[in-house]
């Protein structure tokens, strides 16, 4: 089931002035987010559409996630975000990143989500036919 | 339908680290969730199940928001919301906020939200029936 | 001190699935967070490094927000901020932003947020130079 | 230096709608938020005020989390944590944390987050004074 793990998404933002915190730097909490936000962007270059796969009834929660912080970001800091797919199996996925500066290329923050493929109602199922024929 | 604006319902709890910014003081989005904090706790105190009440079907989205800003709150700082109904229409309701020092007794912030009831296709109702109910 | 309100410059991203609530709709305080990033954009394209001003001790407060809601965002839709200038003053500025959907152009969210320019230790004080040069 | 760990600090309070994403349960980055406040609450309690070492100086990064979820919480759930000090050594600390549902004292998410003491400068430094003498 699982092919292909080296395709590496990049997605790149500036840091928001909300993210930071009173120590002056991006909030340790906003990396899920920023993870969130390459993971999404990583489905759509890929054309999977996770609104209308939501809609189907599937659901995809997070289960694990882990965060190293080597550095920190500051408002209006430019953030790269390298994501790829670390395990893709019938019934859960893990996501790594890393966080990088994209100025000179220094990871600062790198870390993983794990997820599994629910129904609406919570229950374990296969994954969607759409994410399977991604063949990632 | 407006009776009895006077009811001032009060909240305290503490700034959360995440909630500040690299100013050093609570970002000025944070209130509206404090807002919402107060009218939570409205309704809670009032013995008013929300999340029944939007199982029901009924939806209370928020039309229009202000807020003015006369000081700041810091981490770990204690927040007292003072919450009341300042208009209680058929369809729609505001209510009015004052954030204070609970220590001095002075107003940092102050503000309103104003709202109305939907079905859950988003089409503007007439109040649940247990909200006329609670003669606020 | 008042010149040219007319430019507007226009931000472009995507719904974070973080931002979305129970509704399924992007949570309203959010939309300060949005018009924050049309801000931010604005004066990183007229050059104006906001960082180096915090640096110099210059502080931009927010004094007084609005916000009408008119339609909603969901997760993974494109929003499209317009942001302007609407007043300049030598100890103030007023924002004011329209929150699109680029598809079709409707505007969904509209809002202003006010500021006053103050020096670390909160006392209201001039523009700095940087900000007048900008004849915005 | 490690002593005593079973000290566990009991913190509640409400699930925010702010904190809920589309999948109507609360958002799993806020976990990480709910940490913090079970964290800091177990500072005050052991009369520990944070905002006064800051001000000596210090700074108490995050340099690692890992969370584990099991089950979730809705809008207006009431939420425990237990938080605790695993391990306390000269230059950091690592606290643990059980998220549970307090009706049924079902855990439902857990975790840890990895703190270094540093000066304001970000240079790894000693742990302050107050915190060695809290023998925790």
């Amino acid at each position: 089931m699982t092919k292909n793990r080296q395709k590496i998404l990049e997605t790149e933002f500036h840091v928001r002035y909300a993210e930071t915190d009173a120590m002056g730097v991006v909030h340790h909490a906003t990396y899920l987010i920023y993870f969130e936000e390459g993971r999404s962007q990583y489905m759509r270059d890929h054309g999977f559409d996770f609104s209308s796969i939501e809609k189907e009834g599937f659901r995809f929660p997070v289960t694990e996630v882990g965060v190293r912080y080597i550095g920190s970001f500051r408002y209006g800091d430019k953030v790269k975000i390298q994501t790829k797919i670390e395990e893709n199996r019938s019934r859960s996925v893990t996501f790594a990143y890393d966080v990088l500066n994209p100025g000179t290329g220094e990871r600062l923050v790198s870390g993983f989500t794990k997820h599994i493929w629910t129904d609406s109602e919570g229950n374990v199922t296969r994954m969607p036919q759409k994410w399977l024929e991604l063949s990632l």
